[in-house]
C-alpha cells in the first residue's frame, strides 16, 4: 500500500476504483517517515509521487473530518462527506503534490488533468488552480524565511528549480536533426525502460509476496549496492584541471555544488563525483548547468547513465515510497549530455540543454504526458525560448513510445490488477450487446418495493452485488395501462439495506410508509455513512418476518440502457457519466417480461472479464491488431 | 455571422449546437480581410478572436476537403468527414488561433481546453498540442526570415511579445495589499465592463436589423471617433523632458518604440501620443515597459484609461471581425500603471508589472478564465517570478467578477440566442421528470420497420424532428416471451429517410433486406452525405404505395432513460456522451404499453424552454436564489 509511487492507485480511485485504505491517516504517516528516509539515503527515487500521494491523503482526510477513528463531527466538514467532494479534494490533493515537489503550480494542474484525473469540470480546473496557488504562496514565504541559510538545503533555487535562463536560445534549421534525434532516441529508451522495468517489478512481486523478511532484505541490498556504487565509482573517474575562466567555485568541497574537488589534488575536480556525490536535485542541477560543454568526461558519463538506468529499474520496486519522475530526469540528463558529445560540433545547442531536452524526451518516453511534461520543464527551466524546441521532442518521443508498449503508469495499474476503465472502448466491443453480457451472468437479483425482512436478509448474505433493482409487481398503473403491469422503481444500494438492518426500521404490515416517518427516520448524515457488513447485523426470528418499505430509499432514477446496446457505447455511459451500476431495460414491451434484465457493474465492463466469457471476441480482437 | 469574434459561436458549435455557414470559404475570406482592414484602422479589437475563427474555418475546411462547392473527392480525406473529428479538428483550429495570436502554444491549448471546448478528451489534447506546436515552429521560421525587417512590424518581439523578464520579483508580505486590491478592482471593473457591453450590444442589434445602411454608418462613425481621439488627444498633453538615463531612444519619431516626440522640442516628449498613436500591440509594449516609473503622467493615463473604456464599449459591436483580448489588455493596463502610481511608493514593485496585473485582473474579471489566462501571460512576459502574484490576480478577479454577472462569453451566447447546454444542470431540474416533459410534448412519432414510402414522405413533410424511433409490433420475440409483443428497434435519422427516398430504394412487398442487397445499397459515404429537404423530393402515385425496410438504417442502439429520471441527471447524460437524441422508455412493463415514451432533443433540455412549459418551476428557482 505504501511502497511505489501512489500516482496508479490516485487514478484509479479517481476512475471510480474503491481502493481502501489508500487515504487513511497511516498511510499518510508511513508516506511521510518513508520518503524523507529514502531520499536521505540517496536510492534513486524522487520525492514527487509520495508527495502527491501525501497530497491526496491529507486532503482525504480533511474531507471526512480527520482519520477514521477520531473525526470531527463538525457539522460543515460533513458537507464535503461525499464522493464527488472527496474525488475532487483528491485531485487537488495531487495536484499541490507535483506543484510542491517541482514548484510547478500550472504543471501540477496539468499533471492532474493530463494523467491523474478522469471526469474534469470546468470549476475543477480553477480549484486546482487556486490549491496549487496557495501552495506556491507557502513554498516563496519559506524560501524567504530560508533565505538565510537556516533550513538546510530547503529553498535552493529559489522557485525556479533547475533555472537555465541564461543561454539564450538561437534557431536553425539544422538543429532540426538533433532535435529529431533525441526525440526518437528517448522514446525508444523510454519504452525500453517501460518494459524492462515491468519484468522487474514482476520478479520483485514474487519476492515481496515471500515475507516481511525477503521484503526487508531486498530493499536492504538495493540501497548497499546504490551506496558502494555512489561512493566507489568515482574513484574510477580522472581528476580534471579547473577551467580558470570559471572563478571561486572550482574545486568545490562543500556538501552542494559543482566541481566537487573528492579524492583530487587543488586546481582539479572530479565530474563522476560531482554527479554521484550530491543529492540527485543538486546532480540534475549540475548536469544541467549551462556554459560549462568540457565539464564532463564521456567515460564518466557513461559509468553514470549505466549506474542510473541499473538503479532506476532495481529501486522502484523495492518497498519503499519512491517516485519514477528524479530517476528519469537522472537518466534522460546523462543520454541528453552523451548525445552532445556526440553530435560535436554539428549544432550549437548548448550541452546543458542537450541534458534538458534529454530527460524531457526519456519522461514522455516513458510516461506518455506531453503538456504537462512541458509546462512542468518550463517551470522547472524558466527558459521560455525552449518551448518550440521542448514541445516537439515531447510529441515525437510520445509517439514513439506509443508504437511499443503502454505508459509506465497503464503498466503498473496493470500489474496491480485494478480494475480501471479505459477511456475508449475496445474495437471488438461493438460486436456485442449487454443483454449478451447480461445473459451469461447469473440472473439479476431484484427486491419487491415492500420487501419481508427475511428476504432481504437472505439476499445481502448470499450474494456480494451492491446495488439491488426494485420491481413493484401488480402495480395499479396510471390511467390507460392495463392492471398488473409491473414497474421498475429503482435501485436500492447495499449499504443503504444494511441501514435499514441495523437500525431496524420494520413495519409491521406490508404498507407504505408515510412521509412524515420518512423525515423522521432518514437523515441525510446516516445515508452518507457505510454501514459495515451483513455479519455484523442480528435480526431475531420474529423480526424476519416483518417488512420493510423500501420506497424512500430506493434511487428512483437510476441510469439504463436497453438490451440491444452494444457494450462499447453502454460503456462509454458508464465512464462518462461516471456510475457504480446501470440497469438493462428489455426492448421488448409484453405482460410477464420483467421490466430489469440485469444489472451492470464496472467488473461485467472490463475487456478482460468479457473476453474471459466471450472467447470467440479475443479473435475479432487479434484480427483487428495485425 | 462575421461580426464579432466568432469564439463564442466555436464554443457552440462544439457543444453542440449547428450554426450553419459558420466555418465556410466565405465566411474565411470575409474574416481575413476584414480583420486586416480592422486592425489596420487603429479601431480598438484584437485580432485573436478573428484569429480562432480563421483557425477553425482552415480546421474545418481541411476536413471536409474544401469548399462545398469545389470540395475534393479523396478518398483519405472522407475520413474525417464526420462529427467527432470536425470537432476535434475545430478544436485544434481555435487553439492554433489563440497560439498565433499570442505566439503562446500552451496557453492555446488551455484556452481551447477551458474556454471553448465542452467535451474533451485525453487524446484531444496532445493533438491540439501538435498542433500549437507546429504553429510555433512556423511562427519561428518567418520571425528568424524577417530578422532583418523586411516583413514590416512583424515579427517584432520574437517569439515573446510583452518581454518583462527584465525585471526580477521579490517578495514582501506587504505587497500582498496591492496584489489583492488589483484583483478586486480588476474583478469590480470586469463585471461591470460585462454588465454595459451587455447593454450597449442590445441597443446595436436594434440598429444593426435597421438594415445595411445603419450598419455601415455605425462603423463608419465609430471608427471616425476613434480616430478624431487617437489623434486630437495627445495635444492635450504636456511634453515632458526625456530621462537622460535612457540614451538615444528618447525622443522617438519612428511610427513605433517608446518616447513619441509628436508635436513636443528636441529632448521632450508626449506621453499620451506614445500611447495612443501607435498599433494596439506597440501601445501594450510601452505601458507595460519596465523601469520607466515616471513616463506616463496620471492626466495621460487617466485621458487613455477613459478613452479605451469608451471604445472598448463602442467597438466591439460594429459589423467588424473584432476580438475582446486586446481592447481589455490595454484598458487593464492603463487601470493598472493608474494603481501604481496611486500606491506611491507603499511597494517596489515595478509599475510595469502593474500594467501588466492590471491587464491580467481585468480579463479574468470579464472572461472567468483562470489557468489559460495564467499561462497565457507567462508565454507573453516570459516572467516565471511574477507566476505565483499573476494567480493570486487571477483567481481574485474571477472570483470578485462571479459575484456579479456571468462571463462576457456567455452574455454573448445568451444575446445571440444559441441553444448552449450548461454543465451543471439547475437545481430545479432535479424536481421534474423526463416523463413530465415528454407529457407537454406533442406525442411521439414512430416509425415502423417496414414502412410504407406514404407514411414517411408525410411524415417528413408534416414534423421537423430529425429523428424518429422505430418500433416493430407484433413481433415474434424470443422463447419465453409472449406473442404479439412490440421491439423498440431503435431511431433512424432523417437524414438516411431522405437518403431512401433520393435514391429511391423501394421494395414491392412488405419485406426485409437480405443483407447483400444493404452491402450493395448503403455505402458509408452515402451515410454520412447531408441530403437536403424533403420538398426537394419527388415521389410518384405508385411508388407511394411501395415499402421500405428501416431495419438497416436503424441506430439499434440509441442511448434511452427511463421515464421516472430526473432532467437534471437526463441532461448530464445528454451532454457528457453528447447526443442528439434521447429516447425516454417506459417504467411500467405490460400488454399494450408503447416500448417509447417520447424523444428529447437539446431544445427539450435547456432551462429555458421547460420554464415556458412549467411556470411552477420558476417559484422554486428564484426560492433556490433567495
Amino acid at each position: 500500500m505504501t511502497e511505489g509511487p501512489g500516482i496508479p492507485e490516485i487514478k484509479a480511485y479517481l476512475n471510480g476504483v474503491d481502493t481502501p485504505n489508500m487515504f487513511g491517516a497511516t498511510t499518510l504517516f508511513v508516506k511521510i517517515i518513508g520518503s524523507i528516509a529514502a531520499v536521505s539515503a540517496s536510492l534513486d527515487l524522487g520525492k514527487e509521487g509520495p508527495l502527491v500521494h501525501i497530497g491526496a491523503c491529507f486532503a482525504s482526510l480533511l474531507g471526512q473530518g480527520g482519520p477514521d477513528n477520531y473525526r470531527l463531527k463538525w457539522r460543515w466538514l460533513r458537507y464535503f462527506n461525499n464522493d464527488r467532494d472527496r474525488r475532487d479534494l483528491i485531485t487537488s490533493g495531487s495536484s499541490s503534490g507535483v506543484c510542491a515537489a517541482f514548484r510547478s503550480p500550472v504543471g501540477g494542474v496539468l499533471f492532474a488533468l493530463e494523467e491523474v484525473a478522469t471526469w474534469w469540470r470546468s470549476a475543477l480546473l480553477w480549484r486546482t488552480f487556486f490549491s496549487t496557488a496557495v501552495v506556491v504562496v507557502i513554498l516563496r514565504a519559506f524560501i524567504e524565511y530560508c533565505k538565510s541559510g537556516n533550513c538546510g538545503l530547503f529553498g535552493r533555487g529559489g522557485l525556479i528549480m533547475f533555472d537555465v535562463s541564461g543561454v539564450s536560445v538561437t534557431y536553425h534549421p539544422v538543429d532540426i536533426i538533433p532535435i529529431a534525434l533525441i526525440g526518437i532516441i528517448g522514446g525508444l529508451l523510454g519504452s525500453l525502460y517501460n518494459h524492462v522495468l515491468h519484468k522487474v517489478l514482476r520478479l520483485y512481486n514474487l519476492i515481496n509476496e515471500k515475507g516481511k523478511l525477503h521484503k526487508l532484505l531486498l530493499a536492504l541490498s538495493v540501497s548497499l549496492f546504490t551506496s558502494i556504487g555512489m561512493y566507489g565509482l568515482p574513484f574510477l573517474a580522472k581528476c580534471k584541471p579547473c577551467d580558470p575562466s570559471i572563478q571561486g567555485s572550482c574545486p568545490g568541497t562543500g556538501g552542494t555544488g559543482n566541481f566537487k574537488q573528492f579524492n583530487c589534488p587543488n586546481g582539479y575536480y572530479n565530474d563522476l563525483a560531482t554527479l554521484l556525490l550530491t543529492t540527485n536535485d543538486d546532480a540534475v542541477r549540475n548536469i544541467f548547468s549551462i556554459n560549462t560543454p568540457g565539464e564532463f568526461q564521456v567515460s564518466s558519463l557513461i559509468i553514470y547513465f549505466v549506474l542510473y538506468c541499473i538503479l532506476g529499474l532495481v529501486t522502484f520496486g523495492i518497498a519503499v515510497p519512491s517516485g519514477l519522475f528524479l530517476p528519469i530526469i537522472l537518466m534522460g540528463s546523462a543520454y541528453g549530455r552523451l548525445l552532445a558529445i556526440a553530435m560535436g560540433s554539428y549544432t550549437k545547442i548548448d550541452p546543458g540543454l542537450y541534458a534538458v531536452l534529454g530527460a524531457a524526451s526519456l519522461m514522455a518516453g516513458s510516461m506518455r504526458m506531453t503538456v504537462s511534461l512541458c509546462v512542468i520543464f518550463l517551470e522547472l527551466t524558466n527558459n521560455l525560448l525552449l518551448l518550440p524546441i521542448t514541445m516537439l521532442v515531447l510529441l515525437i518521443s510520445k509517439s514513439v513510445g506509443d508504437c511499443f508498449n503502454l505508459s509506465i503508469y497503464e503498466i503498473i495499474l496493470e500489474l496491480k490488477g485494478l480494475p480501471f476503465l479505459d477511456a475508449n472502448p475496445e474495437p471488438w466491443m461493438r460486436n456485442i450487446t449487454v443483454g449478451e453480457l447480461a445473459d451469461v451472468k447469473p440472473p439479476v437479483v431484484t427486491l419487491r418495493g415492500i420487501e419481508k425482512v427475511g428476504r432481504i436478509v437472505e439476499v445481502l448474505k448470499n450474494t456480494t452485488h451492491n446495488g439491488f433493482p426494485v420491481v413493484d409487481e401488480g402495480v395499479v398503473p396510471p390511467v390507460g395501462l392495463p392492471i398488473g403491469a409491473t414497474e421498475l422503481h429503482g435501485i436500492v444500494l447495499r449499504t443503504h439495506l444494511l441501514l435499514v438492518l441495523k437500525k431496524k426500521l420494520f413495519l409491521h404490515e406490508r404498507r407504505r410508509t408515510e412521509e412524515w416517518e420518512v423525515r423522521e427516520k432518514f437523515s441525510w448524515i446516516d445515508l452518507a455513512e457505510r454501514w459495515g457488513k451483513i455479519e455484523d447485523v442480528a435480526v431475531t426470528k420474529s423480526e424476519m418476518e416483518m417488512y420493510v418499505d423500501l420506497h424512500p430509499l430506493t434511487n428512483t432514477t437510476p441510469y439504463t440502457v436497453v438490451e440491444s446496446m452494444s457494450v462499447a457505447k453502454a460503456m462509454v455511459l458508464f465512464r462518462q457519466v461516471g456510475l457504480r451500476h446501470m440497469l438493462i431495460v428489455p426492448k421488448y414491451q409484453a405482460a410477464g417480461v420483467s421490466p430489469v434484465v440485469g444489472i451492470l457493474t464496472r467488473q461485467d465492463l472490463r475487456a478482460h472479464n468479457i473476453l474471459s466469457v466471450f472467447p470467440h471476441l479475443v479473435k475479432s480482437k487479434s484480427g483487428k491488431k495485425h
